[in-house]
């Protein structure tokens, strides 16, 4: 099985937006273990689209489309596929859509009367119904044999049609599930070179987010048992390569680990930030559940307020500089006299050169690492607040040593 | 003119990521004037690719391609375009190119060795320097007059290639320019309603971003002056309907407005946070130049810690609410007592009903107001956030009344 994607509408081609919905079809695609040609953009023109549409005809089991089912004459997708296959004597109003109109404009038969292009379909046609919008799809099939189908261009309303109506009607070569896990401290390389990454059922495959590197275990079968089966030993290659990094294998922010483990064990985390500023604190409280557990947050930015807020010594300034384990230690010393939390979290550094002491107080111990870092500004306060959090879940895991690499 | 685009890479009919530099460059082509025909994502198929160029080739006046430049033989672009332009004779190794990978790789020519395909190029090729990576791009010419852009696919490599390398290959049918004005405080309708949006010469366009409502004034002229005249008269009628709401004509975040603000009077700015979290403090001292201006910042969560770091009075959150005008009132004067800070921001709030309180104490003077935010937790936060730096721009221009509208 194969397949070729089309984007229709002017706005892509005038660079308005970016198109998603190809990169949504085309992983459904993955999923359903069919081969994609390619992928293309087509403004609001009735030719091109004719002469594109013709070019697979034939040659590829589905054209999947989404944009161009408005009601104006602009909307061009489905007048075009049915002159390809070939459908105009057979056109006729499709009741259930038209009542979906008039409902949708909440009894107004005028404005759904203006829409009415939207409800008309050839006979052979299978209507896809538009819970969210008022463009219902279809699947339209040629002479020889290809599948068209038509959604509409809103993300939300083509991917709920996707899931609800297209996915029925396709022929799946195979079952394909991924599973990711996200690691902590440990950069690209170091990951890759303690993994056998050369091997299927299932791949394991690198990635770099912006919560640090992860693996994408992917597994393909033709029965869910055995996908599932794969993904087993997956997470089992994965946790004996990769412990004590591994700090997830759930869909969670990495945030989320470290509210539940001290969640788990009712104790509190406070901040004493520098060079992110506030970040760490701000995108733990981005998780639901977090107020349970987080405690006091300092913003201390510049030398004056480390001394006022945290107790930082002028002289271990004057000494060491600002970035230095030795600052560090003190903001780390201060924030616990300050809060009592049983986790205190610290951040010096330089965003410009990269330069930052990262560190962690928990239960009276004490763990720092220099970092050095790549990137603007923005990107080393990101890696500064993963590599922190990342430390954070090892060292309450007690899994955490002062040598660990990063 | 006109052209197609081309984006070239398995991963993108994978899903693994999404397309972007084809909305760049559709933005660039509309900028000067051409015309644009298609976009196409093609994966590493060289039969597939050349068919593609091939029927582009003598239609369009320029095909325009990123991706498939890197050393390995799935990256195909070059050798595609140098077969449909027929240049196989006469590749030959560029020199500078080579010079500037063994630079890239720290003077190891073995590195370099591997990629040298990615330094050989057609003798009538216009080669596109790639600072930011390995692969150089191209331009090169069939004998049917098409030009073929070949550009890498990382998209900072792209950009950057096209700004400073492509532009001034590519014949302009017009000069195009856009300005960006930021408003504030303002809804979308309510900016809307306020100016005539319904003209050319230039146009004004409205959106909504990241940073709350803008505007996009764009002028198209053959040439240079006539355009910087169009788009004088838009700064002026925008200025003329949207005073005191205007928070800025400049391309630079809000946060650099404010911090401009505080650096000119030298004046400084804390911040207690209640449901933001820190954000407000992590994006100001995200932006250079804030270690001037940020003096200390406290992220207050719980009842416990306003009462223990800012000296709330339990019987105001018991008998008010924690969300609400009172409390955040002596959150203010706490954290003005804490830091003798001339501008003190604080934040109140629930993140999932959306009803938020948001106080600016400036120079004695408080500024109060209620907000009822739509979205999910983290769009509540960021509106939180914008809301209130808007608030603190116009109170320190005077320009703030307690009945403007939000």
């Amino acid at each position: 099985m194969n397949a070729q994607i089309f984007s229709i509408g002017t706005e892509i081609l005038l660079g308005n937006i970016v198109d998603t919905n190809s990169q949504f079809i085309a992983q459904k695609l993955v999923e359903y273990g069919i081969d994609l040609f390619k992928m293309e953009t087509i403004g609001d023109n009735a030719d091109r689209l004719y002469k594109a549409f013709k070019e697979c005809d034939g040659k590829v089991d589905y054209v999947i489309t989404s944009g161009g089912l408005g009601p104006t004459p602009d909307d061009i997708s489905k007048e075009v596929a049915i002159k390809v296959c070939d459908l105009q004597e057979e056109l006729k109003l499709d009741k259930k859509s038209y009542q979906a109109l008039i409902d949708y404009f909440n009894g107004n038969e005028e404005s759904a009367m203006s829409n009415i292009k939207q409800a008309k379909f050839p006979k052979s046609a299978i209507i896809l119904e538009n819970t969210l919008g008022t463009a219902p799809g279809c699947i339209l099939t040629s002479k020889k044999g290809t599948k068209y189908i038509l959604m509409p261009g809103p993300p939300n309303e083509m991917k709920h049609m996707f899931e609800s109506e297209v996915a029925k009607h396709i022929s799946k070569n195979a079952i394909l599930k991924s599973k990711t896990v996200k690691i902590g401290l440990l950069g690209e390389w170091d990951m890759a070179r303690r993994i056998d990454l050369d091997r299927t059922e299932p791949t394991i495959s690198p990635y770099i987010t912006d919560e640090g590197p992860i693996l994408r275990i992917t597994a393909k079968a033709d029965n869910e048992k055995e996908v599932d089966r794969q993904l087993d030993i997956g997470l089992e290659i994965v946790n004996a390569s990769l412990t004590p990094y591994v700090i997830t294998t759930q869909d969670v922010r990495k945030e989320k680990v470290l509210i539940d483990l001290l969640e788990e064990r009712n104790e509190k985390v406070s901040t004493a930030e520098s060079i992110t500023g506030g970040l760490i604190s701000a995108s733990i409280i981005d998780i639901p559940g977090a107020s349970n557990v987080i405690s006091e947050s300092y913003v201390t930015y510049s030398n004056e307020v480390k001394e006022k807020v945290l107790g930082v010594s002028r002289e271990t300034i004057k000494e060491y500089s600002v970035v230095s384990e030795e600052v560090l230690s003190e903001m780390l010393v201060g924030l616990y006299n300050k809060t009592n939390s049983s986790l205190c979290i610290a951040t010096t550094g330089y965003a410009h050169t990269g330069k930052v002491w990262i560190g962690v107080l928990y239960n009276g111990m004490k763990y720092t690492k220099l970092l050095q870092l790549n990137g603007d500004r923005n990107r080393v306060r990101l890696r500064t607040k993963i590599k922190v959090i990342d430390t954070a879940i090892l060292v309450m895991r007690g899994e955490y040593e002062n040598n660990i690499g990063i």
